[in-house]
């Protein structure tokens, strides 16, 4: 027994990671006849789209998280969900090695996604802000309001300075959402709320190492996102690569600089990485490299789906897909067919990413949407963008909390939720954590099964 | 200058804490020829009476937290918010010392409320958690549901026990409306989305040390209460002390245990100390005396109202009032008139407290209700809960979100927002919060006005 779940006649399948592939995987194993453990480090799904809403304030948490439990309350025999970090793998056993303990499997799913990835720059690691998850943009949104309230009162315009710049590196979609956002706090919430703060004086830099915002987008969408972006107020820096951060300074590979507390960081990203894997599966960005199966190379019954993995054996996509939402459904969407179609027998499906098109949201009435055949921008993009969202988040509640909040918030031009709030660590967990912490196996550590921790 | 208020013809009023009295008190002042600055070491009111809603994951910290600076949104010209925990006073310079620096005031009101007390034990203020205020209600949410997680997984059967075992300290109305959600979450919630815990092994202890719960109300309430949470499956303990917390066991002043790792302390609360007041001004529960007119003894121009002050002129408490959201306001609502009596010369009135009954819930359909001449409890009593508080909600936004939410909750017997999260805490903050508390005086190092610091 692995966690107290039973071993049954069925064939059990473990996914490591409930984001929109892993999730994805398991609802579409729900009529099937395996056995499905998930295990995640949180107890929810987030759907990350929204996440800039969370940290600019105009969004909870819970709108955009879904508890797994609450998902699969319905699959009580056949499912099972462990909250807990994936360390290692132990293939000859066929045993993963996680943070509360060892669950054996006979089927290994990785759906763990990306962190962010800083390049090796610890002055940056420890300052920046990312928007991976719920957490941080938490974090953040208490981070920046913070600022603004220190503003007011700090002895010093060099200090004043820095704490209401606010520069973003990374020009994808989360940092142009986030972006937009924050010029729609600058020009509606702070002459409001903030009185004693002069509009001008919040600068937002958005800062992109290549020479155009949006590179998984058509040139057109780059061009009109940067033009909104500027008449918005944002200042938009092309072709400049952030080197480092020292005395509250972003510093320029060039050299210049911009001064501030608030760096927030939507730049790159690199795999999740699993213990004692075998480094020859490991690719570009850190990615797990799969076959056409999504099957990792070298391994029978291990398989890697969504940004995690490394697929170059789609025709169309010879240096592998873009990390996107989309690829990571289909390919969870296709490894449950084929697990159906192992268990009757049948050949399996290699997978062929269907491209529907990428949007980003700029602001109000603002946003840009590339389908196959088609760019537009402007309200029509914004609205669709709005639509597609709203129907991609999990539940009625959230849904229409959601869609509620966003009516609020258009009608009032008010980002109502800007609490600054930590949650009181009790003694318990953090107790709990340390004792976790130590059963860390990496791949450094872990030489052989014998040092498998229960 | 102080903070970067301007200095006007205005007298400064500056109010401590911006709970239910100090809150009203500048609502109040909203028309008078006063310069008002709310100092708070949150930048929200919280709503408290719903706090163990956001506790048992059914309520959003959002729903029931309101920014300041919105409330005061329009007031751009007489009203000040600043993010600071107050430290000390210097009456003699009419200056208040507060963690961000110096702040001078011609009125200076403590409306500071009350903490937790733990009556010295040294063990159960490292592990008890509290509900006094957002951060922790949501600390304990993560707590309880990272328990849930943990049982299904844990070793031993010991640790099971300790892990489902909840006990709440504290027969206060905070006490039984906690019990009475968690014996709600164990009936509804477990069955559907713990499969692996018997709902049975969830128990739940509430702990009175005297011998009636709810002890601000009537005897028949008291009953009620109690009968209506031992049919929810509530253990109720009256006349039991609880002495110490060792071992993961909550001991008894007779020597009798329960092991848990969840202690909820609802128990006693004891006033805010402000540093460098003269101790002759401090009562019973650490509650700074006051006169009729909310003066305190000794001090011209310093006022305290709410939970902090204790009054003992009123005829009706000859020993002061109890520590409830409606005295806070009603002495709030006078000391504003009285403040727009003195700058009219006209004499002041003293606080009498109007007592219009209080309430308490238990669960759904269940509350019980005293009104001066009328005991009732069931559903009427349920809904007029649910009407008075929701009609108490500051903004129209919560009221709304608040609602939904109740019918949301109401109709599909689930508590929702079931997210373990904790926000990540961004470097600049860490370093802010060490600055601050480095500039911590006490009573015991402000000697005199030399050691202020800016």
């Amino acid at each position: 027994m692995s966690f107290n779940i039973p071993k049954t006649s069925k064939k059990r399948i473990v996914i490591v990671g409930g984001g929109f592939g892993g999730l994805q995987l398991a609802n579409k194993l729900k009529k099937s006849d395996y056995q499905v453990v998930l295990v995640d480090k949180n107890n929810y799904h987030q759907f990350l789209p929204l996440i800039y809403q969370v940290a600019s304030g105009g969004m909870e948490p819970s709108s955009i998280a879904f508890p797994f439990r609450n998902v699969y309350k319905n699959r009580k025999k056949s499912f099972f969900f462990r909250l807990a970090k994936a360390r290692a793998v132990v293939p000859e056993l066929d045993v993963l090695q996680t943070s509360i303990g060892k669950i054996e499997y006979d089927y290994l799913i990785f759906a763990a996604g990306t962190v962010s990835n800083f390049f090796g720059n610890k002055n940056i690691e420890e300052v920046a802000m990312p928007m991976k998850n719920i957490s941080e943009a938490m974090g953040l949104r208490n981070a920046l309001l913070g600022n603004f309230e220190r503003a007011i009162t700090c002895a010093t315009e060099e200090e004043k300075k820095e704490l209401l710049n606010v520069v973003i590196v990374g020009g994808g979609a989360t940092g142009i959402e986030i972006a937009g956002a924050l010029s729609e706090m600058k020009r509606y919430v702070i002459p409001k709320d903030y009185p004693e703060i002069k509009p001008d004086d919040l600068k937002i830099y958005l800062v992109e190492a290549a020479d155009r915002l949006l590179q998984g987008m058509t040139p057109k969408s780059s061009e009109d996102s940067a033009k909104s972006l500027e008449e918005m107020g944002v200042k938009v820096i092309l072709g400049k690569k952030v080197a480092d951060y020292n005395n509250r300074n972003v510093v320029f590979e060039n050299g210049e600089v911009i001064p501030t507390r608030t760096l927030i960081w939507t730049s790159g990203v690199t795999a999740v990485r699993i213990g004692n894997m075998n480094p020859s599966v490991i690719g570009r960005g850190g990615r797990i490299v799969v076959d056409e199966f999504n099957r990792v190379e070298g391994y029978d019954n291990i398989f890697a789906i969504g940004d995690q993995c490394l697929q170059t054996t789609d025709p169309a996509f010879p240096n592998g897909h873009p990390q996107l939402a989309q690829v990571a459904i289909q390919q969870g969407t296709l490894l449950a067919a084929n697990f159906n179609r192992m268990q009757s027998g049948q050949t399996l499906k290699p997978f062929r990413y269907n491209d529907l098109g990428s949007m980003a949201t700029i602001g109000r009435n603002r946003a840009v949407v590339d389908l196959p055949k088609l760019h537009f921008k402007g309200w029509f993009a914004w609205a669709m963008w709005l639509f597609v969202h709203l129907r991609s988040i999990l539940g009625v509640r959230n849904k229409l909390f959601v869609l509620l909040n966003w009516i609020w918030n258009y009608i009032t031009y008010d980002y109502t939720m800007r609490l600054i709030v930590y949650a009181r660590k009790a003694k318990e967990v953090k107790e709990r954590e340390e004792r976790e912490a130590q059963t860390h196996l990496g791949e450094d550590i872990l030489k052989n099964s014998h040092e498998l921790q229960n």
